[in-house]
């Protein structure tokens, strides 16, 4: 934060919707400026009185920085530490959030002791280029692209997406009146060539957006390289877009994949600054203008059942979200505000790190366990994948055209995806088909005019994740499903 | 829940929104019935694992039930009780919902055990008619309330609302773009006369929903009858709107205002039944048909901050609202319906009425209060008020036709207005003015060809709280508002 910066945001006002536009402020905000003036008698606001909060004191056991035993190990006293919030401030350490402010209503942006917290995270972790960004707090990221989307657009607009996305936010913007574009992928990730294409030849409404995962894709697990983000940005200056770049995979980068298990002690980042540095840059951490929108989360490095994310972007657009806050969450629930920020304060910045370096080195060993076991147990003769570099998904790609019944069943992939897919459960595993999550909008003119990715036609893929299940049952839950291919495949 | 009830809800799915009712149901879904089968190994879902979550056992101080020294009382050890929540079940007493399940995604709808608890207490005060009823969880009123106009109305839209209504519940429909036409109040709120009126001479597209704050209306603090209820409920059926009861405020029910002190004492109910009996009926008790949506809310009767709010109303509607906030809020945060639930489960059903008895009390001594200020230094020459039986607010009508500067200043009450505000803020008082919360929407044919509140033309109203300021504040401030309309009319 100490950097001086002398280049600002530039004006993109003109890309908000006729809702975001509209959005009034209240005059009762303005009464609020003799709110705790001295000598004033407020009798304006109906807020009631903290006395009659009925949450006095919370203490909460959590691991203590260091997390010498991994960030799952089982909280024993050596390894626990405690925090004590109170009602009031007197009662608190310095920087907690007294309960009796944040259990009442105010602060849509979020409390100002852990939004501090987050900004320097964020300018440590992205070094924002531009002098007027803002962070401010949502409900999680959900919420926070929902928001994006009436923030600018409207019924009928067209925004980009990845070819295969996230279902549920292409859901968000379906229910919105939203069409989706796709923009053609490879294992990598959105191909820039392919996006400069679509943008070129497009006709009528320009896109508002550009919706991108960018750092271990849902589903296809792909991470998008330093290379590319910057090309994408630039197509976005050229072509008047907005970047939303929606991270919450971000933290969970990982080692590269190695096959020789030797090799792979070694290899684990140890200090903050080697962290930092192998992180790839973000969209924001490129964004001289002031279009990226940054969608962040404790869902993926702390639990997504606290409700807490946070945008970043530039101000005068995130003024813009406040107003919409108001009239919507109001902001994230005040327990979950001052116990994490307990949480975040007693760690500090460094501890921070510390446990996102540790979750880096689980997310590699699971990751391992992963590629290991298809190494192991997936038919090499149809099925290729790349080792995921960040995020909890990876894809085996699968080349149907090698499937008995390929020709029998016209020639049509999904058949023999739903085939597969059957086939997993009959032998007790389940992976996700790759064309539950194609998005389905239309440019104009018609994308089919567009060079489009010539392997779909003999190509499906499966999403699974590492995440969720203990190595054990992984490894066997992938035994089965290489089962699964060699019978429908009718291998050996 | 022990009644058998027979009647079921009237099918009202075409008052759903576009946006409602293009909302699919993902696909992924379909595949999570396969989660948790025998046998099993699920690599579909991305969740994080529980054992990263750094909340491992969180302790809260809550007062204790009977609440006999008040429900503000300071937490001194005799009235104190402990609350414990663990990661996993098996440390929790039954009933707990362990953090491992609220810190992790799912349950949209809300944690069952809290869900189940908020039922019980809704059928014991409301007792919904029909049977198929249901319940779901919000993060509060202000997110019920957006979720329920972009789940039956579009842009361009009409809704029914008070002449008078709560400023940012306005506003969320002024950005969607929906109008918001005004029903003619007095005193004691919606006139259902006057509604009736405005229906039958309605042309072109009919309202989808009526918004009332019917019990301690935000501004006004009038609060309906029983008997208009019914006659609203009955014009609601006959023209097939919706109503929304937007009822943060209705368990701060008072005991009528009395002057005599001596008689107040005696007042106060004190058993569960008379308390339940003393309550006013809600819309959603009349509602034979399940056109009724209540937003409730613990805002007002445990804190704001805990961002949980619940809306009531026929499950088939209910439903739409669900895919809806898959796809936006997702769910409170988990902290807050562990703690909240672990709160609400050691006082059980009755020790919550016990609260909510305790609140009666408080507010019934703060709302004597500020009346006995009004009575007594208030020009009654100029000023009426109806002591208020529910809720946060009470409002001062002024006659402005008395001020000395009415026919000089163009018979105009708004500018009559705007001299007392600015006289209180010279004296060191806040009150919001009346013409800041006026609704400003219009009917087809527009309403001016209706019959209006004649006194409009010659009265206004200030709106003031006895909530959120100590209570010999409050006779201060009320004192210096007396003095600036005193000053203003020239009185004495």
């Amino acid at each position: 934060m100490t950097q001086e910066k002398s280049q600002k945001a530039k004006n993109l006002t003109h890309l908000l919707s006729p809702e975001a536009k509209s959005r009034q402020n209240s005059p009762l905000k303005d009464a609020f400026k003799y709110y705790k003036l001295p000598g004033m008698t407020f009798l304006g606001g109906g807020l009631p009185l903290s006395d009659y909060f009925p949450f006095n004191k919370i203490t909460a056991e959590i691991p203590t920085p260091g997390f010498t035993k991994g960030i799952g190990a089982p909280l024993t006293d050596d390894i626990k530490s405690t925090v004590e919030v109170y009602k009031k401030a007197d009662q608190n350490e310095p920087n907690q959030i007294e309960l009796a402010r944040s259990l009442q209503y105010g602060f849509t942006e979020g409390q100002p002791e852990v939004i501090a917290f987050l900004k320097e995270h964020t300018e440590t972790i992205h070094g924002v280029p531009y002098q007027d960004w803002d962070l401010i707090a949502s409900v999680g990221n959900t919420e926070s692209w929902d928001s994006t989307l009436r923030t600018f657009c409207s019924r009928g607009s067209s925004i980009l997406v990845e070819e295969y996305s996230f279902s549920s936010a292409l859901e968000t913007a379906n229910g919105q009146g939203i069409n989706t574009v796709p923009v053609t992928m490879d294992e990598f990730g959105i191909i820039p060539s392919a996006l400069e294409t679509l943008m070129s030849r497009w006709t009528g409404n320009k896109p508002k957006l550009l919706y991108t995962i960018c750092t271990g894709q849902n589903p296809t697990g792909s991470s998008l390289s330093a290379e590319r983000r910057k090309q994408i940005y630039d197509i976005a200056c050229k072509y008047d877009f907005i970047i939303v770049e929606d991270e919450p995979y971000y933290f969970l980068q990982m080692e590269t994949y190695t096959k020789d298990k030797s090799q792979r002690e070694g290899k684990q980042v140890h200090g903050h600054d080697e962290f930092v540095k192998a992180l790839v840059p973000s969209f924001i951490s490129l964004d001289t203008e002031g279009r990226v929108i940054r969608l962040d989360s404790f869902s993926k490095v702390i639990a997504p059942g606290l409700r807490f994310g946070w945008i970043v972007g530039q101000a005068a657009l995130l003024e813009r979200y406040v107003r919409l806050h108001e009239v919507s969450i109001q902001c994230p629930s005040g327990l979950t505000q001052t116990l994490t920020n307990a949480l975040l304060q007693k760690w500090g910045q460094s501890g921070y790190l510390d446990w996102l370096i540790g979750l880096r080195a689980e997310y590699t060993h699971k990751r391992d366990v992963a590629i290991d076991a298809l190494e192991k147990y997936f038919p090499s003769e149809v099925c290729t994948w790349v080792p995921p570099v960040a995020g909890m998904f990876f894809t085996v790609s699968i080349d149907v055209s090698k499937h008995p019944k390929f020709h029998e069943l016209g020639e049509d992939p999904i058949k023999i995806e739903s085939l597969i897919y059957e086939e997993g459960i009959k032998q007790g595993t389940l992976m996700i088909p790759g064309s539950w999550f194609k998005s389905e909008g239309q440019s104009t003119p018609p994308q089919k005019n567009l060079p489009q990715n010539p392997s779909q036609r003999t190509h499906i893929f499966f999403r699974g994740t590492y995440a969720a299940v203990p190595l054990d049952q992984l490894v066997i839950g992938l035994e089965k499903f290489g089962k699964a291919l060699r019978v429908q495949f009718e291998l050996e």
